[in-house]
Formats: structure tokens, C-alpha cells, sequence
């Protein structure tokens, strides 16, 4: 899945050493970039006593951005965090995250409980409060337990360190099954001497078992020196091309974000090659999350080409990755192909079917109007592979785009369904 | 669900008897109007000899109209028929329906076998081809087994018969556990005679085992002489409150569509109540088809009102009704109310969720921002019922819709994921 490339001539003293964990099996966790300090606790907000709040420093300031949901209905901390990042203009010292409790739907109660926790870490952290980005996952419509998190900000605080990522990337956990994290080192001459600089994200999927709301949260930091502007920009590309290009179940939820954290410790650092590891490192976190999406048992990847423009591309790829007889089909291992035209043509973009071609796993199902003779087994294969590559090609212009998601199963019917209280 | 009203004032000499058919349990099957003729016959399309061939015709001509799929990737009876309607004018003889087969994605040897089996039974009813309307339901992508409509075309113009709908209803069945009805009769005074009219639908639902698409077809009847522009216009006002308002899985098939058919056997009948009469047959048969959906437990029904537009009220209603968060949590019969106002806050339309209200089973669960203080075991309770009744007030404005959907449950996705060849 890396998209890493050769180095460009054009920036030829840079090398990328991918290092990122594999979206089936995580390898050993990374470590946070330079300039950064993290901690987690278990203050109670879950059961079980597992963490579920986890700080995430800088040792000085740190340059921000962050995507928020598109939802209307939007968490108290997402609010908060948004109106943070303007009055602080990208600067800010930490982000705070617990898991457990999503702090939406919670109305003005919410709005103060989010400020409070933020509150008092500042005042551990000897900052503003406003230099505390914060963000929940969890239980929807139920008020935010802060005076555990009050109680706790202290030792939080107290037990920041540098070093791996994996204590934070636990605990905003919440139905995941394992924790998630990419890392990509760059190393490149400038002035004369070797530098390296290191993108390193976490993040927690999509998950939902009662009564928790599929809050996707993802943090990708970095030692590279990067104003706020360019930071946003290299983070809004980034996400463009992975978490904007995955889907379990089609519903947004209130709290879902992705943060961008840049210490600057590593210095200044080639501009496309950080781009490429941010984008990087955003899809192998993405397609974590898909294939740990509940009741996860097969990916399907949609390629579409042959397009007018990238937003076609885009529908088409995404209204039959998300279709649910696409997605049932896949969950059988069952060639009904014909499912995969019907969900293209319902997309809403005008092709003529005469002309689209269509290919699973490179064989060729359906082109000049008519099915091709494909041999059935091969056909068969081709659906029960782990992930099913499905490529759509318009026959119209020169655009593409790629769209990812996983078979509908049962369990993640009886998972979203048979929580009763 | 029957939407009969009084008689209006305007038309105080008209009466509607409703004999509807329950949407649970069907009652006996109601007839054709007057001036139609009705045969089945089991022709070897589907296996295990069930009736898969059914025609339909008038005494005389018929004025049609049709409502047909959007899909882009249409069937090749589809395309023909929509010819057929444009070159008569709306005049027709017969529609012909077979199940078993689709004839999607067939290329040109599946719009010549469509021309064909029109062709063979026009020949036994001597008539031009293309006053032989019709349409296919079942496998895509399998070309039609014209030879067997060929052979039995004969047979099934002799036993053209008017009366019960019934053999018509299920030999149009794919996956259907039930055939589907309703039927109004309108009794009226005209020029100091008593005089009456009926209006009679069938339709197959939306079943998808193993290779069939979801071919929803509704054929409605009526023996009132109404005009061919008249008719469309009544059947398009019908199928926009009914069948464009509800959603088994949001994917539009290839073969989808509605037809109206008018004898003119009764003579010309007051315009409103016929209108009334269409939209209830429509509807009935509309809830039918959801509520045969494939493992169906649980009904939805969303109602959005206070709405800026009634755009704004179907975009809502819709993605509500759609979620699958909320079709989840409703087959648990869980009151995870908050994945309601996740969906509407991702629907796309502009509302504040300060001014929003929501209630399940008439419960009041969220407004003014904040959730209320609904009593938890009545609300689970609201979870519970055949049909969770969703009401959603957006506080903008006076325009309000309505939308039919179902719970999803692990019985679908085993229907449409478990048919492995």
C-alpha cells in the first residue's frame, strides 16, 4: 500500500526509509518524533480500569492543524478545539484526548465540561487554556465525567515522556482491536551535512458496540520545521487521499478528526518528500482503520479511470464501494458482478455503459455492452481474495481516483445491533 | 398507513371504499378492473416449474404510462419499452412480464430477445410488437431464454382471463416470501347515476438471493378513462409519495419501474379522488415491498417537518431513514437516539442543531441542544415496535416529509452474501 516512490530528481539528496507498520500486522511501535511528549492514564471514564486519556506535548510550542467532521452536529470538543486553532493561529501546546465518552449531543453542560478538562491540564502544563486542543471518543450524549480528568491532569502531566507511541495510541481506543500507527524517516543532505526528520500518526477507527459512535481520530506529528499554513496544507492533501477515500458504513460522525502536530526540532525539511510521508502515513492509518472496522473479513479497493474529471472518479468509485450489494457480495466471495455496473449507473454520472469496462481482480467481466466469457473459477478467485480489487474504467476522459472499503458481514450487523442494554 | 380522506367538499358526491389490503397479512386477492385480462403460465425460466410468465391486457387498447429506473445501466426490456410508450403514444395492448431473468447486461442479444418474446405474443394477440409492453426480473447478466416465451406465447393468450390479480402477482415473485396487492374502489354519483371505478396494483419486491438483483416492478390498474398525459401525470405524483420514499438498501436496480395502465371500461371518474386512490395503492405496495425486504424484522418510518424546503425534509428523512447506524441500532431495538442526529447533521442540509427536535414513539429525546429526560425503558420500548416511528423537527420552516426504510440485520446480509455458487 506505500506510495512511496524514488526520490525525484529534483530533490535527489532526499531518501525515504519507509519503516511503516503493516496494516495486517503491526510492527514494532514507532517513536514520536523529536520535540514531542506523550502520556496516558486509566482515570476511570472507561471500565475496566484501561487507559483512556492520553496527552500529547511539544517541548515548546507546536505548529497545528486539524480536519474536523463535516457533521452539523458537531462534539463540544470539536467546537472548542476548532475556535482554539484560529484564536491560537495554528500555535498551541497540547492536545488532549480520552476515550470512553464522546462528549456530543451533550448541548452547554458539554461545551463547559470540555473547556474544564482542558482547563486544568493547562494549569498542569502551566499554559492557556486555549493552548489545549482537545477531542473525545465514546458514549454519545453523555456528559463528560471531567472531574476524573481533573483529578488526573496532575500525574498526566507529571508522567510526560518521549520514546514510542504506543501508550497514546491505546488509550483513544475504544472498540478497536489493536492500536494503530505509521512512521516514514526522511533522511536528505542540506548545507553540506546528513539531516532526518520523522512523521509518525496514530489513530482509532471506526468502531461502534454500544453505545459508542464510530469517532475516527488520527494524529500525525512531526519533527520537520513547518509553518502553520503549509502544515495545513500538506495535512488537508494528505487526508484528501486516504481518510476522505475510505468508508465502513457511510455515516460521519460528530467527533471524527485528524491532527496535525509539528515540533520543528528536525529543522526545515524538503517540501514534497514530507508531503509524500504525510500521505503516507494517512493511508496506511486509513486502511487500518477499514480493516479493523468491525466485523471485518475482506477489503475491497475501487479504482476507477477513464474519467471526465476527478470528481467522477470519485462518485463512481465511492457509490460502489459503498454499496451494500457490492459489499454483501464481496462478504460471499460471490463474482455478482452485475451488482458493480448497477451501482455505477445509480451513481449519478453520466457514462455510456457501451463504453465502461470493468475488471475484478484484472479479469476482464464486462466490456462493449456485453459480459466477457471469463472463466468462472478464476472469476470465483478473484472475489475471495483479502482484499478485492475492483477497476472501473469510464472510457471517457484521462481522471482517476481509488476508494476503499470491506465486504458488509453479519457480524458487524449483529455488532452495531445486539448491544441491547 | 391509508391516506383516504373524507370526500372533499368539491366532490361531495364521491365516496372511496377502501379495500385495501393489510400491509402484514394480505387479504384475498382483489380483481382486476374492468376492461382487463390477466394470464400465467410457468414457462421453464425459473426452475422448479412455478409460474415466471405473466400477461396482462385490455379488451381493447390501453392507455399507459411508466415510471422507469434512473439507472444509468438499463435492462434491455426497459429500453425497449420506454421506445414502445414514446412511438404509441401511450396506447398499448399488453405488458408482459417474465421473472427469472433480468435481461441486464445482455448487450444487443438481450434487447433482441426482449424485441422477440414481445414479438411472439403480439403475433398471438395480433397486434404490432410494440404495443406489447414489457419488462424482466431476475438473474443479470444471463441472456433470456426467448425460445420458451416463444413456445408458450400461444398458451398464455388463451387463457387470457379477467378477474383475481393473484396468478399475475406471483408469477412476477422473484424472492418474495408473499405475492403483493391493494386495491380502491371509488363509488360516485354522475349525472344522477351511481357509478364506480377501481384502481388494483400489484408489485414484487426488493429480494436479492443468489444471482438476482433487486428488480422492483409495480403494475397499476384502473378501468377510469383518464387521458394518456393525465395518467402519467397521476402515476409519477403517486410513485414520488410511495416507491421514491422508501429504501430496502439504496441501490437503484436496472429493471426497477412502475406502470399505470387505464381500461376506460368505467367511464370518467372525479380527478382528485383518482389521484387519491393511485397514491394509496402506490403506497400500500410501496410498504409491502419494504416489509418483504430480505430479512426483514423491523419497519422505520422517518418523519422530518419544520423544514426550509421539501428538499431539505427528503434529504433528511432519506439519510436518516438510510443510515446504517440507525438501521442497526434499530434491529437491536437499542435507543442509540444520538446516530439519528449523527445522520441528519451529514445529510447535507443547512439547520441548526440548537433549534432541532427529535422524537422516537412520540418520546421527546433531544431539544434546545440538549438531550431530555426520557424515561429509559419507555424509550426502549419506542425501539421495540414493528415500526420505529422517527420524527425529526428542523424549527426552519413549514415543509415536511416522509420516508420508509427498515432495520439491516445479519438475515440480509446472509441472503446476499451466502448464495455462493
Amino acid at each position: 500500500m506505500s506510495d512511496m516512490h524514488a526520490p525525484s530528481s529534483e530533490a535527489s539528496a532526499a531518501a525515504v526509509e519507509s519503516i511503516k507498520t503493516s496494516t495486517a500486522l503491526p510492527v514494532d511501535p514507532p517513536p514520536w518524533p523529536l520535540g514531542f511528549r506523550a502520556s496516558s492514564i486509566a482515570c476511570g471514564i472507561k471500565k475496566a480500569g484501561t487507559p483512556d486519556l492520553a496527552l500529547l506535548t511539544g517541548e515548546g510550542e507546536l505548529t497545528a492543524a486539524a480536519v474536523f467532521t463535516r457533521n452539523l452536529v458537531v462534539a463540544a470538543p470539536i467546537t472548542r478545539s476548532r475556535a482554539c486553532l484560529v484564536s491560537r493561529q495554528g500555535k498551541v501546546r497540547a492536545l488532549l484526548i480520552n476515550s470512553g465518552c464522546a462528549n456530543a449531543a451533550t448541548g452547554p453542560e458539554g461545551a463547559r465540561r470540555a473547556q474544564q478538562s482542558a482547563e486544568c491540564v493547562a494549569a498542569a502544563l502551566g499554559c492557556t487554556a486555549e493552548s489545549v486542543l482537545s477531542n473525545s471518543t465514546g458514549v454519545i450524549g453523555v456528559q463528560l465525567p471531567v472531574e476524573r480528568i481533573e483529578a488526573n491532569a496532575p500525574a498526566l502531566v507529571h508522567s510526560l515522556e518521549a520514546g514510542s507511541c504506543e501508550p497514546f495510541a491505546r488509550a483513544i481506543m475504544t472498540t478497536d482491536t489493536r492500536p494503530k500507527w505509521s512512521s516514514r524517516v526522511l533522511r536528505f543532505r542540506q548545507g553540506g551535512k546528513e539531516h532526518s526528520c520523522r512523521v509518525t500518526g496514530v489513530a482509532k477507527g471506526a468502531g461502534m458496540i454500544h453505545p459508542q459512535m464510530a469517532t475516527m481520530i488520527a494524529v500525525i506529528t512531526t519533527d520537520a520545521d513547518v509553518p502553520c499554513e503549509r502544515l495545513n496544507h500538506l495535512l488537508r492533501a494528505a487526508v484528501e487521499r486516504s481518510f476522505h477515500r475510505i468508508s465502513v458504513d457511510g455515516d460521519t460522525s460528530t467527533n471524527d478528526s485528524v491532527f496535525a502536530l509539528a515540533s520543528g526540532a528536525a529543522g526545515s525539511v524538503p517540501e514534497s518528500e514530507l508531503a509524500e510521508a504525510f500521505t503516507a502515513v494517512a493511508k496506511d492509518l486509513a486502511q487500518m482503520v477499514v480493516r479493523d472496522g468491525e466485523g471485518f473479513e475482506r477489503g475491497i479497493e475501487v479504482q476507477v479511470r477513464g474519467a471526465r474529471t476527478e470528481t467522477d472518479a470519485l462518485i463512481v468509485a465511492r457509490t460502489v464501494a459503498m454499496s451494500l450489494l457490492v459489499r454483501t457480495a464481496v462478504t460471499g466471495g460471490d463474482p455478482n458482478w452485475g451488482r458493480i455496473l448497477a451501482a455505477a449507473g445509480r451513481s449519478g454520472v453520466d457514462f455510456d455503459p457501451a463504453h465502461i469496462e470493468l475488471r475484478v481482480g484484472g479479469l476482464p467481466l464486462f466490456a462493449c455492452g456485453s459480459p466477457g466469457a471469463t472463466d468462472r473459477s478464476a472469476l470465483r478467485e478473484a472475489f475471495m481474495q483479502d482484499t478485492v480489487q475492483i477497476l472501473i474504467d469510464l472510457g471517457q476522459g484521462k481522471s482517476s481516483d481509488t476508494f476503499w472499503s470491506c465486504g458488509l458481514t453479519s457480524r458487524y450487523v449483529e455488532l452495531n445491533a445486539d448491544y441491547t442494554t
